[in-house]
Order: structure tokens, then C-alpha cells, then sequence
């Protein structure tokens, strides 16, 4: 499969950052996340089927890598030249509903494949001018994401240089979205710029991000960083070893209020403790300005065997009670900022987040 | 092996108790908690050699257990009739260095075995009426912890009324103490006063304390639990899900920091963040009155396959830094009292604690 490790920028220490979606000679090619840290190795999807199978089987995970992964699976063997307007323009509008399914929650997925089924409704001259169209799209919207996270990279790269000792939770990198990533775009733009950062990677129970996935593209690309337990962040904090905090989300409120990974919120409270900085980063496309409260949004519970086995061993006595809500929701006083493309969201988060929205 | 769940005390509610220690006819019988909670069996040592082994290899564990079995284990094969008093006296030395060093850093295993090897210096007319002495000192030590815990109940069983929905974290219970335990002790007691009871157990990365051997016993008695990783207490406090938090410790210094199983100190903070109570549950014995401060104590860090490894199975890059402090220290202003058999000190710790130790 050659270049895995392989950014667009290419540039410098960031050479290795691992690559979840490549688009190559009309391929798509998926860094197997399952199989991550202990198999390195890619999957060539062939068909539309196989990018269903990639999404629904966590293949490819990170709610932008599933919507650039589906704008491509869109395309995925069309060839222009045998095929009409209208045949095409059906294929692609039932790839679309297939497509659209795989993982019905993740908003990205249906606002890529909107953005892409779009532009079926104008007119082409032919097929291959169709489809050259549509994966103009597809390539722009994969495009835009690593253009956001460069720009998040260096609104929040200050930051890191300030504070070099960062630590994160579950992942929000290069394998969730494109390139940087969201809360790793600030470390690794630090990091190209000379800068010692160090990262503390929380494991992320129960379904293990941090350990199999941030641990590894840290690692892949030379990052310096140290995995711990979850329950172990107090500890680090009270010893000194932890300068600022950056995570992920899943959903920003209007109030600022932020929904991510379960275990944010443990650490927001942990920050406010030991007065240690809080950020979230995340494109301002993750802010949903028809959210006004975290209270508002459902938390998600998950099946108890996430918790109760790991890697298919048992932890845990048969017939216990688990819960397993896959979020939390952190309270907007908790955040000291939000780092988007267009710039950081300070507090107040409310009256600030809608002029970030609007280009900063 | 008969009746594993039967409780010295054996009353109503409470009949299922694990004992982690049995001593009958002279045999030490463990419940093997290496096993724990997918097989329930039993290891009966048969020689001073079985019982040093069970203590290495955490069949036993809990800094009172692994005392009382060690006392158990000086007797362990001997017979009066065919040995003389000064015989016996090398023998029980010998056992005494030889256990010692099962786990050098467990107090209680050495103040266990120092308490019967005192009993060597008196004067006995036969082996048989040293042995006897010998026995009844072992066999003390074990009801001395088991009167400790039930006292640690009555005293906290009228927070537990008040504050029915409790939090734990790792195993203070039955398991590593004798018969109700320490953080536990208050839970059963109220438990066996009908007191509609429910508890969170955190699951305790690295080790699973909390998902397999407190889920365990918790189970066993009938007591209601629900298992959430360490961190989902945020989210389970944030909900109101939980009225108080209880937890045991392995040592408390004069000023009342609280050493106790890494993650404690999470909860604690979570804990003052939500106005919810933190109790710390212990015998006197724990209470170190020869350390001033938390900050005195060592942070041992044990081995990192214990975070890049569950039950065998890798879940962390090969080659990744990894901390693995087994402590944290919580600090006397987070705790809201700490519940021992003499009464429970509240704040202002520092001066309560004295008073406690010297019988409340």
C-alpha cells in the first residue's frame, strides 16, 4: 500500500502523521483502525459495499473521517464512459441511501453525502462530466477538513508553546479526522515548529481510543508522550507534569456547553481544580447553533459488554448492571476556550461562539 | 470446600459474604481471587510454602488478609506432640523471615507476624501450650479485624441510610479485609438494616479491583451495583446518581491526607466539584501517626504492563511510555470524615485523628 505515513504537507517532522482516508486513482483506501496499534495495514475499498462495511465495522471511525470516507464511496467504480446522466445521477442517489446508514448518528456522514448529492441536481453535458463534478466535491469537502485542522493547528499552537506539557483524552487526531486532527493539530503544529511538547494520552475506557489509536499516531509521527489510565489524570495534574488539557467534541451548544467522549468532563472538573487550562477544538461545522444547552442533548448509552470485556475477555461477573453512556456533556464554565479555524472562542462562550461561527 | 459464603457472623442479609481467609482445623483456606469472578474456588495451603506462594501471586490480597494469612501460615503443619518448645521456636522464626518477604511493603504482614512472634519469648511447659498461644494470637488478629469492620459499619451505616446511592472505588471490601470490610463495611451494615442500598463500583484500571472483585462480593450478597469505568463518576455524579462516596486506604498521615488506590483523588475532586460527600473508611491501625503529611508518603510505580496489557492481551503500541503509579494522595481538605471503628473523624482532620486513634 506504499505511503501510509504520508500528510499532504510532507513537511518536516510531520512526515509520518498517519493518514486515515486516501483517495488514490479513483481508490479509496482506509487505515484498518481495528486492527490498530498491534497491525498496520490498509484496506482497498472496491466497492460501494465495502465503504458500508468500513463505516459500520469501525474500519474507518471519527465522525469527518466517515463523511470524507462516504463522499468518495459515492464514486467508488463509476467510470463516466459507459453510463448515462440518468444512470448515473440513480446510482449515485441509492449509494446515497445505502450509504446514509451505516451509522445513522454521525452527523458528518449525511452532511457529506448531502453536500455531494447536491450536484446531481444540475445539468451535465455527460456522465464523465457528472462524475468529475461529483468528485470535485468530494475531494473539496476532504480538502476543507484539513484545511480547518491546520488552521485549528495554528490558532492553538501558541498555546501548546506555552504550555508544552499537554495532556488528551480518547482521539481526536489524524485517525478521526484528516491530517492534524482537531485537539492534536495545536501538538502537532507546535511540534513542527521545534517546540518539546510531551503529551499524556488517557487510555479512554472502555472502548480504548487513546491506547490504540492516539498512542499510536503520536507515536508514528515522534511526538513524545506517556499513556495512562483514565483514573490516574488527578495524580499527573497534582504532581506538575500537566500544563493544559485539549480535547475533542462531538457537539458544541450555542451555550458553549461541550459533548464529548465520557471522561471529558471528569477532567474539565480536574482543571478547574488544579487552575489548569481547558480547550476543546473542533471545526466550527461541530458547533450546533440550534443546541441551546448540553442539557438538551441525548447521551447515548452503549452495550454493556464494552465494559464488561475487553478485547472478548471477561472483566467482570456474569449478569452485572453496567452503564455505558458514550458521552458526557461538560458545562461552558468549565471551558477556558474553543479552538476553531476561525480562531479561539473564549468566555463568554455564548455571546463569543456565534462571531466564530461567523468567521471569527 | 463448602461453605464459601458464609460469614462468621452469618446473619439474614448478609449470610453470602465472601471470606477471603478461613482458618479450620488448622487449615488456611483462601478463596482464590486471582480467579475471581469467572471461577469461585478454593485453595486449601497445606504448608508454610503454599501460603508464601498465595501471597506472591495475589491468591490473598489486602493489607489485612495477607496479615491473617500470614499469622495462619507461621502454624501451618505443626504439631506439639513431636517437636520440642525450642524446635518449635526456630521453626516459627524461620516461617516469620521467610513470609516476611512475600510483599515487603504490606504493613500489615509484618505487623502480623510480629504480633504471634512476640509470643515466642514467653516461657510454655510443652510445644503443644506454645502452639496453643500461638494459634489463639493468630486467630485474635483475625477477630480483631473482623470486630474493626463491623464497627467501621455501625458507625457508617447512618450515612449510608442518608446517603443511599454510594460510589466506591477498587476493593475495600470483604475480600481484602475480613468479613464486611472497611469502605464496604458501612454499605453491608445498612444493607442488613434494609436499607434499599445501591452501589457504583468503579471498575479500578489497571487491575479491575473494582470490576471483579467488588462486583463480585457485592453481588454475591445481593447488594444492588451498577460497574462504570473510572471515568463515568463525573457523568454519574453530574446526573445525581450518586448521594455519597466511600472508599478505603492504606494510609493515613497525621495532618488526614488519605493514600489510597490511584483514581481516589479523581473521585475526591469530583466530589467537593458536586457537593457530594467522601468518606474514607479504615481501622486505626492504618493511621500512621509517624507521618505528617501526604507529601511524605512514596508513590509506588509499578510495572507498565499493567496498563498496556488486559488479561494478556495488548492494547498499547509496543515501545509506549507508560506511568503506572499505584497511590494517589488525597488531600485532608477533600475528605469529609474518615470512618474507623472508633468513631469517625471529621474536619478539622488533623486534630480528630489523634482522637480517634486514642478511642474516639
Amino acid at each position: 500500500m506504499g505511503r501510509d505515513h504520508a500528510g499532504p504537507t510532507d513537511s518536516g517532522r510531520l512526515r509520518s502523521l498517519p493518514r486515515a482516508v486516501r483517495w488514490e486513482g479513483r481508490q479509496l483506501i482506509l487505515l484498518d483502525q481495528r486492527k490498530l496499534p498491534l497491525e498496520e495495514c490498509s484496506l482497498v475499498c472496491e466497492s460501494v459495499q465495502d465503504v458500508h462495511e468500513a463505516i459500520c465495522t469501525l474500519t474507518v471511525r471519527g465522525a469527518p473521517a466517515i463523511g470524507i470516507a462516504a463522499a468518495y464511496g459515492l464514486l467508488i467504480g463509476l467510470s463516466g464512459e459507459d453510463m448515462s446522466v440518468e444512470a448515473m445521477r440513480k446510482e449515485v442517489f441509492d449509494r446515497a441511501d445505502y450509504l446514509v446508514g451505516a451509522r445513522p448518528t454521525a452527523v458528518n456522514l449525511s452532511w457529506a453525502i448531502q453536500r455531494v448529492v447536491a450536484l446531481l441536481d444540475h445539468e451535465y453535458a455527460d456522465a464523465s462530466l457528472m462524475l468529475a463534478a461529483l468528485e470535485r466535491e468530494a475531494v473539496s469537502i476532504h480538502e476543507e477538513d484539513i484545511s480547518a485542522c491546520r488552521r485549528i493547528g495554528i490558532h492553538g499552537a501558541p498555546l501548546v508553546k506555552a504550555n508544552p506539557n499537554v495532556l488528551t483524552h480518547c482521539n481526536a487526531g489524524s485517525l478521526a479526522v484528516s491530517e492534524m486532527g482537531t485537539a492534536l493539530a495545536p501538538v502537532y503544529t507546535a511540534y513542527s515548529e521545534g517546540v518539546d511538547v510531551h503529551v499524556f494520552v488517557d487510555e479512554t475506557r472502555p472502548l480504548l481510543q487513546g491506547a490504540r489509536l492516539t498512542a499510536y499516531e503520536l507515536q508514528a509521527v515522534g511526538v513524545r508522550c506517556t499513556l495512562i489510565t483514565d483514573n490516574m489524570a488527578a495524580w499527573a495534574m497534582s504532581s506538575g507534569k500537566v500544563d493544559m488539557v485539549i480535547v475533542g467534541t462531538d457537539r458544541v451548544t450555542v451555550n458553549g456547553d461541550v459533548a464529548n467522549k465520557i471522561g471529558t468532563l471528569n477532567l474539565a472538573i480536574l482543571c478547574q481544580y488544579y487552575e489548569i487550562p481547558f480547550y476543546v477544538a473542533c471545526p466550527v461545522s461541530t458547533i450546533d447553533l440550534d443546541t441551546v444547552a448540553g442539557s438538551d442533548i441525548r447521551i447515548e448509552q452503549r452495550h454493556g459488554e464494552e465494559v464488561t470485556r475487553i478485547a472478548g475477555h471477561q472483566i467482570a461477573p456474569d449478569g452485572i448492571s453496567v452503564l455505558n453512556p458514550a458521552f458526557d456533556v461538560t458545562p461552558a464554565s468549565l471551558v477556558t476556550g474553543i479552538i476553531t479555524e476561525n480562531g479561539i472562542a473564549s468566555p463568554p462562550c455564548d455571546r463569543n461562539i456565534r462571531a466564530v461561527v461567523q468567521g471569527g
